[in-house]
């Protein structure tokens, strides 16, 4: 059985480490999938995001996911089944949802209330040791969600703003999701979007930040564009996607993420 | 059989990826569980901290650990068998004791000295690949610590002098031990510690960090401050420490490892 | 089955991850070991450098490497046997091949092109995830290079250009190749450049970068020298290194990958 496990925990610290240790307690014979660590601190929409994009390429399992800046409030501890057989754990604060929601929808929602599958004392600031990762560790060992808590209604499950795009068939105003290693700038449209201004590969397109301006082509790959240019392009994940051949995007733009960005065909 | 693994060497090298596939040639079924690599490099003090902090999360196994500033020098190399049946591997420098101690203490102590348990050569700079892992992989195979090398007496092992508070009935002085990624400040304290000033949830605390000084309230946990207070609280792992509710304490408070904190009611 | 992984992908997002379900989906009894994805974006040098120090260390398996600045060219994918049974999967931009070289030679090399062997749809961007990854653990499952694609004469494979240092009997000028997380400068030098020079442990050596001049000692190892001083030795893979006993070399010196380093015996 698998465990895939995202975080906003970072690698530098044992939060990781110590959440690891504690399911190999319960279930040694569980595989953990460290899907990333990175989500910046408290980042609960970017980790949604990350989640249900990466999601399909998991294999079904237990999915852990842990950006809770909440802990210790009342916000809710959740299980839930999805209609494909996956189960997910994490905070009540909307992270789960979108993921569970792009597969199988969620079949049932359970509020993780039986301390018989916690860690005791259940600490007030790491419910990812205490709480999260041995529900997720018993699920993997065949326990039944229905034994962790109580159901609950899932029209009372929080959920997230997506910040969604204003798009006329002149202009588009997106906003930067999420930047990568490589400084490509995710944005918040699909190729749905940029089609409606009749976006086409090898088209010059213009871009605007801030009160900066910049000339961009519509490529397929980084491999189409010659270096420095920059491209917009349809990413991996099916996002519409700015990036520099062989640099930076976001340090040259001086993007990141929540940045407006406006696009309309150039002249 | 679960090989734990903490050390200093990060993860932007290939460092802990080499240790991994030393023991995997060994030892191929046993199973390794990072608790970090990111201690600061050479930090032994701040290494044994995280070890005796997450041990007792750690299935009972082989805890390997390297931070070793003398590699190449004379400190010995050390296989440790606890009260509990635990086995300890890394350097004789402090590192592993806190740990020991910590669950069963330390019922044997071995000088890894044996070659035919060693990678060949031995190169002068990294234990951790020649020495450590391989003896890590053959303990977990089932050779027994006797087998690495000779019984070294238990009271000549290397200690870590662990900086002390300094406690009156009025007033703290703390350190500093540890930050980490969400900027929290873990000091050398305990609840006992700040029971005897008489703080209790709720209270108003004065801090002062070299010539600044802020006001802090003692909180159970981050959900029962506003945004933007400085709360003192008991952490996850029990012990006293700092943090901003939605920020970072020593981004703030100007604080890092080694920084001394006094402590006082406020009128 | 082993595949072991080296990247330029970072852990900060969730590229490893995803390429970690996308093999278990596949192969979940193979078992992968990740050797570093810290190489510098797009460094096709550094990753094939880091790759071949660090083959001989891993259990012989798949050995599955992806920096691939060229992603949606017209670069060819590769799966190369090689004499010592081990397979190696990734771009044919020369990543490959110091690895295959250093130990068994290259026995057959082979186009990725059946896409059975590939997720649909393959993005523009990220074959690390869409090709490179199935093909690695397809082949930890059994299926034969052959399967994969056509066979290609190994005499077309990309091959990088490393830098050769310029040794008389009097000086070297050697290059930095990689800087690790200690600050030690690992130099394309071996003991043999070195020899040719007399220098021997214990020996004054100056060093100059740049416009600076600086005075060190030929060391064993860092306890060899005293606190600050910085020496000249024959790291772990057998480069000749440059560190600081206690501090970091490269930081000291302006150092970084590319620099130039003069070598020559002291006055």
């Amino acid at each position: 059985m698998f465990v895939t496990f995202l975080t906003d925990f970072g690698l530098e610290d044992d939060f990781v480490g110590t959440c690891h240790g504690v399911i190999k307690r319960i279930t040694p014979e569980v595989e953990i999938i460290d899907i990333t660590h990175g989500i910046e601190p408290h980042g609960v929409l970017q980790g949604a995001i990350v989640l249900a994009s990466t999601i399909p390429y998991m294999p079904v399992g237990v999915h852990l996911a842990v950006v809770d800046p909440g802990v210790g409030s009342d916000r809710r501890s959740l299980a839930l089944r999805g209609g494909d057989g996956r189960l997910y754990v994490g905070p009540d604060n909307g992270l789960l949802v979108p993921a569970a929601e792009k597969l199988g929808g969620i079949e049932a929602a359970h509020e993780i209330t039986n301390l018989e599958y916690a860690l005791e004392p259940v600490s007030a600031t790491f419910h990812g040791r205490d709480i999260f990762s041995p529900a997720a560790a018993h699920l993997a060992s065949g326990v039944a969600v229905e034994e962790l808590g109580p159901a609950i209604d899932r029209a009372t499950l929080a959920r997230l703003d997506v910040p969604k795009p204003d798009v006329t068939n002149h202009r588009i105003r997106a906003r930067c999701l999420y930047v990568d290693r490589f400084g490509n700038m995710q944005l918040n449209l699909t190729g749905r979007h940029v089609e409606r201004l009749g976006i086409e590969p090898g088209q010059q397109v213009e871009l605007e930040l801030a009160t900066e301006r910049y000339y961009a082509v519509a490529a397929r790959t980084f491999a189409d564009a010659r270096g420095g240019e920059i491209i917009l392009y349809q990413d991996a994940y099916e996002n519409i996607a700015i990036a520099i051949s062989g640099g930076s995007a976001a340090e040259t733009l001086s993007a990141r993420p929540g940045s407006e960005v406006r696009i309309r065909v150039a002249d």
